[in-house]
């Protein structure tokens, strides 16, 4: 059976009044009720029930989504899910699109911050807004170390990491090369590096990431994917930071006479509903998009009731295994 | 001269106050005073400058946005659009994803005019929301029919059936099918159905639509194009209702042996910045989509500002020729 605001109640010694005040954040609570009432509803594991929820009084029904960009399939399909767990809960959402301007994500976030939305999930490429730290709104990152105190949901991207370099050795090729965003970005999607460098190197085999900017338009990515081919005619496979510009890699490798499979294997990563649906012969690495999103909305949910969390969840990948990944 | 609300003001006979009251919609006013200075602002085609913007007292700072899903790449980079063409104006953006689901969209609609937002922008495939046409809150409309007061923002649907439609018979194909959504859904994008039937009779060709909702699953998709195949063994070129259902219909094409463009012609429709960039080959028909969303925000803020309104705004549309749609 479930456990009841009542049971957690009954394990801090508190009343069920004062229990609920925790839950749901509200009157002046001594850090020793906190502490025991939290406790309590760690031990009971409790989750707050629909009528508990109703309880807590909404000051807005609005949380923030912070993320570069709803037109990439990964962020258009995060924040379609996000909207649809927390349409559930009763709350809207506002949505903030930071890409390539950190004035814009801290102009939001202050506005943001003055009370508008009871809550924050961000995921940006944007680095050093100091806001966060000083916020004391609840926030739940995606993919995105932001501070200490801010929990990081996530997809297992080492062993993704380690799944797409797995499969692409397999065939027998030597020369792979690692695309991805710069190094400095602190996300946990840096630990796909650490995957395929660390199998690399229990192969044997020689390991190079190529460094292209998420940020950079569609252009400029392509002249640096050419780019790529110049430095590494003999390249035989690439893992790709994303599915996006893998399909760009396939389109331009095919462009200089590059047949794939057969001169050229291509795993991506993310594993969209779209991506697999209109490029099903990409092998990619798929990330588990609508549990992310209602792990984030959990994770939200119980921050703003108070209910303690973990620093880190991290959710299993799999492999979508196509055709440019084989041969 | 850009014209000033002085100018306005001097024009209509009143106060540039009582101009500004106009313009701000803020205390009474009557027909008479209103009419007045809305002909000014029409006859001097006045566009209310940062200024006079800052005098709009807004309510909440909060524009709805309603569309079906920002997972799929029209509707995310149009959302992406309008969020960053409302932000340049102070407007922050909460999003409904309606699709396939008309109580939810009737439940945002009613609390989002329960002076929740200051306006709203609409495109939605939901039929008869009783709720648009009682509403007293500023709406546009982007490709969608809601009521005779809702002005609509779209691209020149019918001159992108024509292209399309005369890029395939130009290679000499004869059994051309267009696929569409249903016809009873109240859009401007029927007018590519017009524009397709009209061209393929005015050359002495059968035209064929076949029918796919808009809202299936991607698995329930691909069985209607597959069906279509079964039913049109012959079909020599496809002109789709959007990029995403073309290569969809590329892909099931190739399982079944046919190469494109030589035994099939595809052209699609939307062209957006993703599509165009991960399936270059792809003919298709490019709606403007970072036009469409200005045009719709310069549209509600002059309906928030009371400024008198088209009751259509079309915009050109452009031919994308890829390697699919011509032999």
């Amino acid at each position: 059976m479930k456990p009841k605001l009542e049971d957690v109640a009954k394990l801090a010694g508190v009343s069920k009044t004062t229990a609920s005040r925790v839950l749901n954040n509200r009157g002046y609570l001594s850090e020793k009720t906190l502490k025991k009432v939290h406790d309590a509803m760690e031990q009971l594991n409790y989750q707050p029930n629909a009528a508990a929820r109703q309880l807590f009084k909404q000051k807005t029904g609005l949380i923030g989504l912070i993320f570069p960009t709803v037109s990439n399939p990964f962020f258009g399909e995060l924040v379609d899910y996000l909207e649809y767990e927390l349409y559930q809960r009763q709350f809207k959402v506002i949505i903030g699109n930071s890409l390539q301007d950190i004035s814009k994500e801290t102009d939001y976030l202050n506005q943001l911050l003055a009370g508008q939305v009871d809550g924050l999930i961000v995921g940006t490429h944007n680095q050093g807004i100091a806001e966060y730290k000083y916020s004391h709104l609840p926030v739940v990152a995606i993919d995105r170390v932001m501070n200490s105190d801010i929990p990081i949901v996530e997809s297992d991207n080492y062993n993704g990491g380690v799944l797409a370099t797995e499969r692409l050795i397999k065939s027998g090729v030597k020369q792979i090369i690692h695309t991805n965003g710069p190094v400095d970005l602190e996300t946990p999607a840096n630990r796909r590096r650490l995957a395929y460098e660390k199998v690399m190197q229990d192969h044997g085999l020689p390991h190079n990431t190529f460094t292209v900017d998420f940020r950079l338009s569609y252009n400029e990515k392509k002249e640096q994917y050419n780019k790529l081919f110049d430095l590494y005619p003999n390249v035989e496979a690439i893992f790709a930071s994303n599915d996006v510009d893998a399909k760009i890699i396939m389109t331009i490798a095919e462009e200089r006479g590059k047949k794939i499979p057969d001169n050229l294997l291509v795993v991506g990563y993310d594993g969209t509903e779209l991506m697999r649906n209109i490029v099903p012969e990409l092998t990619t690495v798929i990330q588990p998009i609508e549990e992310m999103a209602k792990t984030a909305v959990d994770v939200l949910i119980k921050r703003i009731s108070g209910v303690q969390t973990e620093p880190e969840y991290i959710l299993p990948v799999t492999l979508w295994d196509g055709r440019t990944g084989i041969k």
